[in-house]
């Protein structure tokens, strides 16, 4: 009746151990390697349109402020007083119409570039200047309407970090395209759990029989790796013209995209936290917020260019719903993989040759020895 | 006014040290050596009487799925796949009619045996052969009409550990007998408190007046100790025929008991995790779950015979309602032993005559240095 | 756009690493060093005014029992019995009118001098003495009706805590004075940020306006430092007679005050636990609990003289409401310090010549290297 467990000598491309996923102390170091010291993508640039806007956004565990300033530009900071450490704003998204930011405590003040204005009861202590104590900045950039931040003291460029993506969807006007709908879900899930997801459709014939419907799960088409990305596209099936509830649109095609373009969905994975859905009619972006080892906030928004969010009929129903079905799909298998992980009996498993881009993640996200 | 804390030279023989009880990590230190290497109690194998019946339990914090097959035998495994890790059996109940199990994320299916059975996409990995990815199987033996399991590798037969226990309560005929109500308690105490509990009446009249109008606190006879269970018997007053309510039943008595067992009940703990209440109408199981240190499940079962359930007027109140309000005494004085042991003030207290059972357990279940 | 850190070279006085506020561990031995080992406030006398009378109060942890003895004595015992270790007492508050206590699992019964009276089962027990076997006892002594209490094991007496404070306050006749109002908070900060608030008012403009008009917040004048309490008073704004929604009072003034003290009210943090806030009209104090590093229980109460009280238009809303909302601003900015300083960008910061209280608790209360 007992058959201890074997001691596989089959196949050589296997899953992780379970400590990259179950253990909160690998998790910080991971917190370290991959989110407070890459480039990473908090946001659309579109969410403070004006000067004096801001939004609050976590990255690796800080709160970080998000501003756009009196010459337009977006820049970000630690979220804290340089007096007593005070968490300087405290709404997640507001509008300063001065450009300045007061701490609660102290009333400490500071401009949109991080610059000490004023200091109460500080003029007479020796060895203090006003030009010492600005906020701590944090590296930030935008690509393509996405704000990107960076936590490094040094920040490379962020353009370094995007390889060939920006030459790669040049057709998707995505700095002009808008956010017409939002859903924040809080899954139960290693963040990279959630990537191995998204990167492989061997799961969807048994877990979105309605996507399987519109796409061939055997379809993909993956890039070769590189340490910036995963990825690949997948065609539509005949009379399909996007994913949808029923594989239509009636939205406009974007006009740039060419025929290849027109017939398949691309899906990437820039690491390490923005997952781009191109669609021939809309953009779909996964934006992960690991918040535990085994915890992931993950907001997703559909993004659509402005002249069709403008038309009388515009609507987002139909897309909206089907990814919505096909995530809450995806967060449920996901996080029965996270619970399985826990056990003593779990022993790394064979992947398949249709889960490569998984193992080809494995050998970017976790460490070599 | 103030006294410092004694240095007790007093009884030799007494309560252990605190962090038994109160360790975190203690408490997985015991789950290894108690609940992970040794046959446990599960569950009734009257709860999967058919062919595909399922249930999973929790063993040691593993999910184990227990299932019977189409040979008519139970058998448990590790409630994982062997692909990804994914969780494989969701409800905690349920009924395979194809006595297969599917994984929710790929579609692996396995046979009642643990055989892998299909794994989509696998069939052209180098390496890769079906008879090596199996579900990972657990010990899982019967008795008496209880499964246990055991996630040893290579476990011992479950006869040796059950010692005489069999020969001991022959005469009640649990294997054929039936679970007719059920209890489910969350204890906030450590699980020996649960079994010390169990072991001493020296509580009796200040914790269980009601019990000890039936049944004398000092009548205990206990024999003497052994690795594998420790318990004993009380007497029943005159006049009084099962521990319920009202000292009486309107149920027949067991017509296999003798008549010393007719006259007595039957505690006993079979280590680590079963207590066993034998009457002269019905038995009661306390099965406990250690949940943490401080916390454990604990489901208490009102077992009767068949033809006495099958009577027009069987009801098993008078029996539950009297130990249901014995349990909540107990678990009560149980979490307040629990609280009171983080105190840095506890010191190991004395033992009395009428607690030596307690003394032979923690000779039993504790490290000996 | 980016800017790395200062190496801030200016003043030399600073706030404290972040760890002294966000580290558990660094809790722990802080409370052993400040709450285990020191003299701190727990209550009031008049809470227990009859013999029998007890309270729970809670100390680095520890649940102890306090209570008034037939010869009119207060004294407190760790709340557990010394035979298991259940807890003895599970009522927060109440009379015995035996003065004996009885623990609920084996009965054994202690009079309120911590003696053992009796042990069921215990009298054949070899080398068992009763006498050995009292409750734990813990230092406890009283000051101008104040209850404090001492885990150490050979206590100073409290006078050697109280430095020069009873004679500073002697025209408050707090032994006589009750509390006719009381208020609990539960606070996410360090209780060392509770006191670090309590001791400047540079953020009174910012964070209380309305004390501002009442009292200015650079009126502050404070005694030198020294190892038992912090400091000094403020002056009250003409035409301003207590601290109350209105500046005014219509209660009797406390006629053993003198001119000056009339004029003023004195704000002193007593180590580790209590501030001491002394109006013309009456007294309002805060007892501390840290529950953890970041949580913190606060017991507010305004403490009349009984010839107030019993006047017939007796009211203490316009005290209670002032600071009631005086004491949610504290809190709200404490918090935000509380969840700031767990940033890894905090830096200690500079004090201002308005904070040097802070700097002098900071060498007060943390670790000198």
């Amino acid at each position: 009746m007992f058959n201890p467990f074997h001691n596989h000598e089959g196949p050589e491309k296997r899953t992780p151990e379970a400590r990259f996923f179950i253990d909160p102390d690998y998790f910080k170091v991971e917190m370290n390697r991959w989110f407070a010291n890459r480039w990473e993508t908090v946001g659309r640039a579109e969410e403070i349109p004006n000067p004096g806007d801001y939004i609050l956004r976590t990255v690796a565990g800080e709160s970080i402020l998000i501003t756009r300033g009196t010459d337009g530009s977006i820049r970000s900071f630690y979220n804290i007083c340089t007096h007593r450490g005070t968490v300087l704003v405290e709404k997640e998204k507001g509008t300063s119409k001065s450009c300045q930011f007061s701490c609660p405590y102290h009333a400490w003040s500071f401009d949109c570039q991080g610059n000490l204005l004023g200091a109460p009861g500080m003029k007479d202590v020796e060895g203090f200047h006003e030009q010492d104590w600005g906020l701590r900045a944090v590296g930030c950039e935008t690509w393509s309407g996405f704000i990107f931040v960076n936590l490094d003291h040094t920040p490379a460029i962020l353009a370094d970090s995007l390889a060939d993506m920006p030459s790669k969807f040049v057709n998707w006007p995505m700095s002009e395209m808008q956010s017409a709908a939002c859903i924040e879900y809080n899954v139960k899930a290693n963040w990279k759990l959630i990537i191995q997801n998204y990167s492989e459709c061997l799961h969807c014939p048994s877990v979105h029989p309605a996507l399987a419907r519109l796409s061939p799960p055997t379809s993909g088409e993956n890039d070769p790796p590189n340490p910036f990305y995963v990825g690949g596209k997948m065609s539509l099936n005949d009379g399909v013209t996007s994913m949808t509830v029923n594989g239509s649109t009636d939205r406009p095609l974007i006009a740039t995209l060419d025929g290849t373009q027109l017939r398949h969905v691309y899906y990437y994975a820039l690491l390490p936290n923005l997952l781009l859905s191109l669609h021939p009619d809309y953009v779909m972006t996964h934006r992960l917020e690991p918040l535990a080892h085994d915890r992931t906030r993950i907001v997703c928004e559909w993004l659509f260019e402005k002249s069709t969010i403008s038309k009388p009929d515009f609507q987002t129903n139909d897309a909206v719903a089907f990814w919505d079905m096909t995530n809450k799909q995806d967060w449920h298998v996901s996080e029965l993989t996270q619970k399985g992980l826990n056990s003593r009996a779990y022993r790394p498993g064979p992947y398949s040759n249709r889960e490569h881009l998984l193992y080809d993640l494995d050998q970017i996200l976790l460490p070599k020895d």
